[in-house]
């Protein structure tokens, strides 16, 4: 008999205080009606397209390059593996990528010790990321989307090498994920951005599927 | 063989100048990088937690009632039904429904005739709505969630007993969906508010999964 489904939220809890890229952005929630004078709640939300967890498009860095709307939801559902790199110390290169198997059009998501942080602290300059070189790994890959449990995917590349190969490439970057909770293996991924339309990016929440039919 | 899954896009289109309840919100996306001066593009996104597709939650009428990150994601993923109600004129009682057939624990999605509105339209006042005695009898049969083709599921009652009712019974409330292109049938449902801690709503992106494993 099949095992019962089980959904494991990845997304990054969003509210005041959140972690948010080098502590520039910031999150507001503010009543905008309350219950104890108006019998109802409503919330005015204000976020950057990169607050939490959030899919970068090609726009983001790519002068020409398609929004967020123009990316098919596609490329952010289905067959994907998680990476277990929490052993790495500073960045993920291609040669920790070698070791690893994955499948062609599979979504990677990469697991490393920016997962032990709490999803209130400041926010750590000394993340792990990808470094343009593992970057080119997956896109020769043909991995369909890569995601990774930070708000950055590269640090300290002026020219922003990682972002833009695989923008260039049309494989979506999908920015912090909490992965404390996964293990490495398949799951089935499901991450919807909101609909925004014209925009570099876009909030998104994100679950894994365990003992879905892949 | 099993036939190609399919996906079928059923959220609001979020850009400014979008429907709002009653036009009284507004969306707003202000670039804060532009790629001319900054080479990146972000973006500063201000909305409601009730713009475009969204999830009520118990606390959005119900002083004591759960925020929308204590409801299970369970809820809002899974058998979903789209009930053809586009031939009703004004309010979709429990006579309508009890012609329909739906089984315990499923997703209803109200498919009416405001999925003829466009996106931008002004707000149709006359939009058609849940009554109360719907909401109880939806209740009654074990429904797991509720969607609807518009901004909002009631009108013109002081006292939101349709609201009340099914979130009393911690059945969420899926508003702004566009069902224009989905059939009276059964699909697989995945529905994702963003992870917004502790407030009465979040804007969510839904989907319809057509040939998928129910």
């Amino acid at each position: 008999m099949a095992k019962k489904e089980r959904i494991l939220d990845i997304s990054w809890p969003l509210k005041e205080g959140t972690t948010s890229y080098k502590n520039k952005s910031f999150l507001s929630l503010i009543p905008s009606k309350i219950f104890q004078r108006d019998k109802v709640r409503e919330t005015r939300i204000s976020l950057s397209s990169h607050t939490g967890t959030h899919i970068d498009a090609p726009a983001h860095f790519i002068e020409d390059g398609k929004t967020i709307d123009q990316e098919p939801l596609t490329k952010l559902i289905g067959n994907a593996k998680v990476l277990d790199l929490t052993n790495i110390r500073k960045s993920i290169t291609a040669k920790d990528l070698q070791k690893q198997k994955f499948k062609k059009g599979q979504i990677i998501l990469l697991k490393t010790k920016n997962s032990l942080h709490n999803e209130d602290d400041l926010f750590d300059q000394e993340f792990i990321y990808l470094t343009a070189s593992a970057a080119k790994f997956l896109k020769q890959k043909g991995v369909k989307a890569v995601g990774i449990d930070y708000l950055g995917i590269e640090r300290n590349d002026k020219n922003h090498l990682t972002h833009k190969i695989l923008l260039h490439a049309n494989i979506p970057i999908i920015e912090g994920l909490r992965l404390s909770d996964t293990k490495a293996k398949e799951y089935y991924f499901v991450c919807l951005p909101l609909a925004i339309q014209g925009t570099d990016a876009a909030p998104a929440r994100a679950i894994l599927i365990e003992n879905h039919k892949l």
